[in-house]
């Protein structure tokens, strides 16, 4: 089932083909239809792709989710259907897309990315590829899996909590991206915890193995990062669209998140900051260990180097040593050394190597 | 009571749902109405939310000042009777609210952060988010605690001193957040005290322990830089803003401030800079007393471990050795030695060991 | 045939004469011309030159492909004919021309870098050099030898596949920009693999000789870089152009290959972020080798010199020593030692060098 | 004399209250006139403020220069004859104002820096606040103490050298603008100077001192760049500024000043760079010399260590060594230990040890 | 001959002072006159100032060449006879001057800098700065001593090869332009050489003298820098300006010089990025050769110092010692310590210290 296709399969196709790149991430799509207006609610599951079709003449608002992009062919009738251009289709099925706004007048297409903190042997943010489809009255989103960030917004709808079921189609794509970003929050608020907690170990046992989780971090923001980068610009653009599909009314929602998407943006820069300097931190631990050892073999060598020669002269097998018939030669002897240890001692302390 | 709330907390509720995130910092709102114009001056404690409501309508300035911001519903409240934006309430609420500026045509929403210096058992820059909502002839300042930068304006207000009375709202908004840019100065300046105090311990005595003191001062700079940042670009905003609300005359204010908040960032940017260096300094300060050590084994090793070996050869048993025999043999190993130990350290005097 | 013209050959010749900058890359230039519109399609390969000029008359659509560039009169030829600009023959026959784009009103010349990956005894991307003029119906593509990236799109045209045959020369020309900037994420893909097979060598055993790779690896991506980077600007200004010869049709497609553009270098730069980040890895690692290394040093030294220190106390010859004379002196030697030894085991413990 | 006051002082103070904040460096203001226009030029110096308000009305050019910022009194009568904003006169009182030009429509108001270089014990900048505050006819100049670098324009007005009395007061603000930045390649020129002096020694001999002076020096800078960065927008309004009070020809000659100020800049910039190649120059001599070190020891280590080994096995008190009898033991030993000695120098030669 | 001014020799004189500064480098200005139109040809050396003065008036195309700029008189003569802003004789006085570019509406100024790759005992680029003045139909050039990069285009007009003796001065701008740019490729290529060379020794040898020779590189490269990133900004300009001097045909060739300065940045951007490598790669060579010869001494040290011990004990002179009576104790201890060397060598070579 998770078969998957890399960007290079594709080379070789003229442009247009319809080609899904990616994991295949669970076996048969999933359509799911909600349709509202004030009151008026309807939430079903689809058994095929044509039952969302007479929902597009409505003047109610729609929105179709489908749960599982790599049957083209149901892409392709949907895309037929709402009359989508081929590039936007072949948009949905690449999941290794940058995130992007296109207006296509009569609708406006957006490719986005939830993320989704894992932590097992490695930590790892797992990315999954969203596309919205805004039109006048309905909107279609296309996700990778089932499970998704939106349930508050399903919540909400479900029981008219707020006043979403009162207002059109692109309030409804503001709930979604705003329940995006606020997922962001979530994944930084993790990636938050644990510099933290490796900030202290860092401190108390600088083990090469933090090394290793350092890297693994400090990949995973610069993955974020990329994630999350082109949506200032995206949503900025969104915000100053000039289109029938969003209404002026929605526009200070949308700055909102525009502002949220900047806060994300500026944490992840300082995420990035914390982490080079806690690799400093590192090297600089893993140097002052390393003095420490080196200090404890001078120390050692520098005091009985010295003494051992001693003990090799008078080990000396010469006939006449006058010293060795001395009676307390010997004393005499044991007492020097100790004199120069006392002295290397006072030498040590007095260099603040103890 | 300092039960603290968390952004993850707010995630799974529809946008517009008013949550206060972040830390309790006092057990009941506070709220303090000071109602000005020329010469006339009155300053009151409100005991219920609604005190304040007949202010709105007066032609004279009033600020009415709220310290304590998690009760919702005094902050509701406040929202229904100005007729404040749904949203705005929301940043207020939100603690972590990254400064900004926004336009609401009758009023201007801000929201900033008043910075202070703790020392205790680190370094620390806290905090506190302070929201204005500035009308044509009212002030609404919304604060975490009570104890804020802005008691020299109260002054100002009470005595009458500059021409402030004489202004309106805005000119007070303008003092207010001239205080506090004023006051990261005053942080800024401990800042500034702790690295001078830390460049000469440094060079001093590189103790590893100044090692966390700097990585704590640069996160704590990163820290404020991401608090006053956009500051530059609100204070910029409002210098330029075409509103009624903000006058021309106050203008020339604002762009002061904009200048100071300038200075505020170069400030923070240059100490950066301080910090990195002084890292720097510190790694080769360490360095350099490794090497000491290392000449100091070096030296020893290099001048006993041949010496000792000679007095090695002399201690073997053969039985045919003939220096043993000789009458001065002895002395002359010992001289031999002592030539060496000579030569050792003229070698190391040329080298610049010493 | 390999011969190698840099670009000081050139220096002292007047600006406009037209000279082979780079390796001659095969024998004789080999022409090919395609010509087709809707149900028409034509392939051949022309003798001489002349044989393509009569398709610059017809309303059909041609592309003419000049593989080998090193013949000057070739290329003098069709610019004399297809009244080129001397300035873009020269850059035509420059190979170390960066990627440009000039408009000359009646056609549009586009300068390209087609890259290929590398892994012999070094990892090296080479590049070929792709210059287009595009007319109203007619693309002239200059390569610098046979083999390229536009198979693809010769299949598409060659069976009809797609709208291909049914548009203009600027599609086609869009067609031949896409598949140069799909190739480049095939080049991209390989250095990903690279990279993570690297990343795993790393940790396991931090070889010398990876340092190098690591280096390689960089250095060509700032080659790939400086290649690519060009492109952004090229593809944005095709995309904007007020021109005859483009289509308002043809532009969303080439929207598309500017969102290919810039993930292909938001790739690069993330390349690039991971390899310093190697770098550091490699770094720690030695380090941390070197650490053990010494420890080991230290661990074994600080043991056994105080304890050859003792044996030496009681190998001197001095004949009034009373220790010698004791019955079990020399157990009571040998336990003094192994009390040391479990001691000196004892604090390496303590300090966790084992 | 040289009392200091922190911007800490200010704290609490109403917005426009006039507060100096610096040093003072003088004791008494001293007001010096200067009033010319062609041939007629009068110099004095006013034992009161007082004594320059009537040359306000003159139609000559009238150049106030004030030494002696300190005395808030004489400042506020200046701003009140010449009817400066409030605004103005506490930047010209604040020391540490940042560079900044303002429009006043009737007059223009700029602070700059004058800089001067010192070196005692440490390397320092000092700064030194010039205010300017220039009207249609006059021009009144603010400074920190006596002395400056405005001498040679000085000198120019006396002696009526150049067309610089022909010209009105604007000339003048540029001829001391034009000294300033030309005073700026002074303090350059020093610290070049200073740089190749430090380079030339850290390749001879790596001094930990010279990191000292490398700090230094690179603060110095950072805090140059802050004073000089400012200068680059100032001069370049001015430049484009639409004020009576500038005239168009004079706009030439700000061009120049614009020019060099660009040229002071980017030398600051190689500065930094050359500074930072200098550290890692020092960093690695370091490394060198460390390498050399334990060469050494290694070298040493390596060849008696063994050989000392040796000397210990004949040292052995058994009663059964049948080499000890043998009548050329001794000398087989001593030549088995003089191979091990040729030998291990042939390894160190292969290896590049020497 | 070679005195040298620096620019501190000029502070104090008023702004407008001509006053050379550099070194001096050549005897006696040279000046060379080259007169052209279509057929008509003529060169000649003016042995005083005053002979290129009736050049101006005719209609050819009149090219002034001084070589030798230190004598002020002759750049005053041209200054006062060609209407030229006094600001301009300084810039062209001042050889410091950072390259420019000024419109002055009848003629267009520039200042630029030839640069030669020089190697002796250091790398060396040298600059010599030219100065254009380009007017309707004469340029004048400025050059600081005989000799530079323009004979190509000498050749050019002498031979009337090309389109050069048709076209205006701009077009003879333009080629001279050109030979500049063109020649920056011959230094770079001479970096290149220089770098690849240098990478290959750094891989073999690791010499400390490669250290030096990399920050002369860097330091050279910071220089070409600052020469050349201005250019960009000066022939972006002139390809925009709107002037009589410079017609509409020439343009084109000036967006060509355009491209190519905008390759040459790149380039040494590429070098500076190569150049740090190339330092990191030096670092890490160093610290894995220390790597090695700190494993030599812990392995020698690690088997020798327990064996020594060894030997030690039974040098010990115990009267009762068992192990000493023992036949075979002496071969005992002998095949005790070869096994716990082979034990050592086993652990050495599983540790992979081999």
């Amino acid at each position: 089932m998770a078969s998957e296709k890399k960007i290079s399969d594709k080379v070789g196709f003229p442009p247009g083909s319809l080609i899904h790149i990616g994991k295949r991430k669970m076996e048969e799509p999933k359509i799911t239809i909600i349709d509202y207006q004030d009151e008026q609610f309807q939430e079903k599951i689809a058994g095929k792709v044509e039952e969302c079709f007479p929902f597009r003449e409505t003047p109610t608002v729609t929105w179709i989710n489908i749960d599982g992009i790599h049957d083209v062919k149901v892409i392709e009738k949907i895309g037929k259907h709402f009359n989508l251009h081929p590039l936007l289709l072949e948009d949905i099925l690449n999941t290794t897309q940058r995130p992007k706004l296109e207006d296509f007048e009569d609708y406006i297409f957006t490719v986005l990315k939830m993320l989704y903190y894992k932590e097992e042997k490695d930590i790892r943010i797992e990315a999954e590829q969203v596309s919205f489809v805004l039109g006048a009255n309905f909107l279609i989103s296309f996700q990778e899996r089932e499970g998704d960030v939106f349930n508050s917004v399903r919540e909400g709808l479900r029981e008219g909590k707020g006043s979403i079921r009162k207002k059109g189609a692109d309030y409804l794509a503001y709930s979604l991206l705003d329940a995006i970003v606020d997922n962001y929050f979530l994944v930084l608020e993790k990636i938050g915890e644990k510099i933290e907690f490796m900030e202290e170990k860092l401190v108390k046992n600088p083990d090469p193995k933090l090394l290793r989780t350092i890297h693994e971090l400090k990949r995973e923001i610069i993955f974020m990062r990329r994630s999350v980068w082109p949506l200032r610009e995206i949503i900025g653009a969104l915000e100053k669209i000039d289109s029938p599909v969003v209404k002026e009314s929605t526009k200070i929602y949308l700055r909102d998140v525009y502002d949220h998407t900047i806060q994300v943006i500026e944490t992840i820069e300082t995420f990035r900051d914390i982490i080079s300097g806690m690799l400093d931190i590192y090297l600089s631990s893993i140097n002052n260990k390393m003095n420490e050892i080196m200090k404890v073999l001078t120390i050692i060598g520098t005091i009985f180097i010295p003494l051992t020669f001693i003990t090799g002269i008078y080990g000396m097998n010469f006939v006449y040593m006058p010293e060795l018939g001395w009676k307390f030669g010997y004393f005499a002897v044991l007492l020097v050394m100790l004199i120069i240890l006392i002295g290397m001692i006072f030498y040590f302390k007095k260099k603040k190597w103890f």
